[in-house]
């Protein structure tokens, strides 16, 4: 299996790129290649990696992903979707800007057909363990199908690569009654209903933490202000601790204390340290890791390429999409 | 000044308002009535107060609250808001089922003369205190101009009734950049644009803690996901803090002993610590308190009615939808 990684638009830098793919060489067994600028050539092979050279990136500031896909075809996300396309590779892992990997994603590699709507996933924590939270922005105005389609490439993602039998299905919604929502998810709920894959009902989003669903559905704006706002939300936290450690000594002495257990507890609440999810409905394998991912985070993401490829999850998608019974 | 307290849906019962009212009544000087199921009737009078009689109560658990606010004619909610409309009382505060205070306040108080829909602000807290959230859940479906309406009104509640000069408007979005956001939001940034408000531009919710607005504007569904999934954050720190101490010693000495100050930090992501919010749009008064509110929360909610009556908000929302100028 030949994996691809993108070192561009990584918060610790292309050396993060390169420790995770030598790692994954290592323990995985994997042929691991790394595409970057020229400068870095020396770096990836010295690590025993392969080199595939781009000339220029695209970086987390390109306010507008599309154009700047459009326009730097020789930045390494052009150059690796094509590499990708051409079937040089099995899979592309990229810790870039996620807008420009999802648009060269559709563009180079295209959707699968039936697909309307390619999804980005994003995980969040709960009780008992992280799920699936889909869309969390690749589709800002989701029709009711295009959640269903959303519902049926993340019970397939959760099913082969997460190995989780008959995964639970949830949509969120500003009540768990059948009757509340937008327009979208009141009709989404209709369809739902009648579909093949588990659906539980509604979710509220004060319920997500308990852990009772493996997939929780919803258009890319409301899940992507959902996911964002928790972040925003343990950055604060984070910063209310440090400022009670400020204002009282004996509560500095206490935290000190407790911080190594607790720095333990919470890093199920930093999305930074999860590896990385496939964008649902492209006809390849495209994964993509955290920008602020360090080389545990990165090294998840590879193995994360490595179940999607082995479980053949793409070929499932497109499977589901074409009529076959969906189980 | 008179103003009505509903005694019903607190979870800490009828005694919270009647405990706050009796607080309000000697501190601020007003006259306090409490409406209620008879048995509760000398209570009230114990305490002070005037009592208003009525016959049922529509709890938090009416799963249809528009129609419970059509059949249960001698609720505590309908027999406030008539006495309200009727010229009895300046204001009504309720902490009961905010969908049957939402439905109830437009079809027996009314709307002002060109709002479209009520709003629902909710209150949430950041680095420099806390900021307005509308709407968080009366208009699931926001067209552009009713998101604009909503920005209008908020800005009249910051400047009078929070005493906040030319109040910060930002437009909760999935990007910072005017061409992110589903189709509504898009529009929205344009009218925002040529309004008279402080328009400060979109607002991811990663960095809705920074303290950088005074008021956020959004649809009620991507509002409601967000204050819920923020309070079900705080509840699942809470949850893995308790963990940390089970799971090792030191880190519950160390946590015994920063308790105290973590607690009073982390009061302000305690959403049932807050005061109430003012239903924006009504043609009368009506304040939602929070259904858990303690005495102190309930005794805030009546000052935050106090100072709408005072400051005559609802006039000046009228006024602005009269085609004034909006300053």
């Amino acid at each position: 299996m030949k994996i691809l990684l993108d070192s561009s638009g990584l918060d610790n830098g292309f050396e993060t790129a390169v420790e995770a793919g030598k790692l994954a060489k290592e323990k995985m067994n994997l042929d691991i290649a790394v595409v970057g600028l020229p400068e870095i050539e020396s770096a990836v092979k010295s690590a025993g990696l392969d080199f595939e050279p781009a000339f220029s990136e695209i970086t987390p500031f390109d306010e507008n992903p599309s154009l700047a896909i459009r326009r730097k075809k020789d930045s390494t996300i052009n150059v690796g979707l094509n590499l990708l396309k051409a079937g040089k590779y099995d899979a592309f892992v990229s810790g870039g800007n996620t807008g420009a990997v999802l648009a060269g994603g559709m563009l180079i590699v295209g959707r699968i057909n039936g697909v309307k709507r390619a999804a980005l996933t994003g995980i969040v924590p709960s009780k008992n363990g992280p799920f699936i939270l889909v869309d969390i922005g690749a589709t800002a105005d989701a029709t009711p199908e295009m959640l269903l389609s959303f519902a049926i490439m993340a019970s397939k993602y959760a099913k082969e690569v997460l190995g989780i039998d008959n995964p639970r299905v949830s949509l969120l919604s500003n009540g768990v009654e059948e009757h509340k929502g937008n327009e979208a998810t009141k009709a989404a709920n209709k369809l739902f209903k009648e579909s093949n894959f588990n659906f539980i009902g509604n979710m509220e989003a004060r319920d997500i933490f308990e852990g009772n669903t493996d997939i929780l559905v919803t258009d890319g704006f409301a899940g992507n202000i959902m996911v964002k706002a928790l972040e925003g939300e343990f950055l604060y936290v984070n910063y209310i601790l440090k400022e009670a450690a400020k204002d009282n000594f004996i509560a500095k002495i206490g935290l000190g204390l407790a911080k190594k257990t607790m720095k333990k507890k919470f890093r199920v609440l930093d999305a930074t340290k999860f590896g990385g999810v496939p964008l649902l409905g492209l006809k390849q394998p495209v994964i993509k890791a955290h920008g602020n991912s360090n080389v545990e985070a990165y090294y998840n993401s590879i193995s994360v390429a490595k179940k999607v490829v082995e479980t053949d999850m793409t070929k499932k998608i497109e499977n589901a999409f074409k009529g076959e019974v969906y189980e």
